[in-house]
């Protein structure tokens, strides 16, 4: 067992219910009416309608000062009163990963705000990337998202600005799943 | 199976014979007379005596123009002439893998030259770089090298200059494996 690999398995149990997934675009996931999250290995496969498999790595386009920032104010998951989640996975395309590291973050933060956007939802929004390109997975990430009821309006409008951003261009394929904690 | 992980099996047949394996920081590797490499995928567990996982990703550090020159200079794997090979597995400190993405590339490249070093030795010393880290893995990348007998001062040299560089102070873990091509 690894710390850093997780299993995002679609099924009928789980430690959260599935309230809607809806394709952004791209070809979509089945319904299902429960997620289940575990701790995994590359080689371990979970049974479920479907599995995501992700894991987590060290940070690829933030700088010493955003760290800074993003230590100081960020919220750990499973907070009591985060009550709500998201997992939304995205591909991006060829297009975007034949870009230079460069030419990346520069569409990633100077022209997106990628990471000055999730500054100004935290510490209400808890955010963890799951990486999955390297590893056969049909996604390129896992982003999930954590938040009281409250705060539901304020991640809609986190969502609808990343959305709209040049970064987003290049995603291909995305599923948007809502979930609330049993 | 996918097209980018790839298991190095050190055993007692390949397409490559080991010459010397040598520690250079950290735990060795047990002596093996031959290395195959196969594709394989995250799941798939070769045998042997030892195996490594590693994944060809997109680059990391390298920005427009370098990639540019990369790829106008770079040369393929495989060339009949290239008898020599070098499989180099390096991991490095949490230090290294704590810092920023700037600070990394600061001391991958501003300090240590990691690139144009490698450029310096393009078209006569071949590289490919495949990463480990994120799954399970002993080692956090591993670098290969294929060269002419011809070259084989020159790819010392290589080899040398990189391990004087700031960027090889993170690195605790490394083995120096050289092979020829049967």
């Amino acid at each position: 067992m690894t710390d850093n690999i997780f299993d995002f398995i679609g099924g009928d149990n789980g430690q959260w219910r599935i309230l809607s997934i809806t394709t952004v675009i791209g070809a979509t996931l089945e319904f299902t009416s429960h997620l289940k999250i575990t701790e995994s290995t590359t080689a371990k496969c979970n049974s479920g309608l479907w599995v995501l498999k992700g894991l987590r790595s060290n940070l690829r386009y933030t700088e010493k000062e955003e760290k800074e920032r993003l230590t100081a104010i960020q919220a750990d998951l499973g907070r009591p009163e985060s009550t709500r989640a998201a997992l939304i996975p995205i591909r991006k395309s060829e297009a975007w990963w034949t870009l230079a590291q460069d030419e990346r973050r520069k569409i990633f933060e100077t022209k997106s705000n990628h990471t000055e956007t999730g500054l100004k939802y935290l510490p209400a929004v808890a955010r963890k990337l799951y990486h999955c390109r390297d590893i056969g997975e049909p996604f390129d990430f896992l982003t999930w998202f954590e938040y009281s009821p409250e705060d539901s309006e304020l991640f809609e409008e986190l969502v609808n600005n990343l959305r709209k951003t040049e970064e987003w261009k290049y995603v291909d394929r995305e599923v948007d799943i809502r979930l609330t904690r049993i």
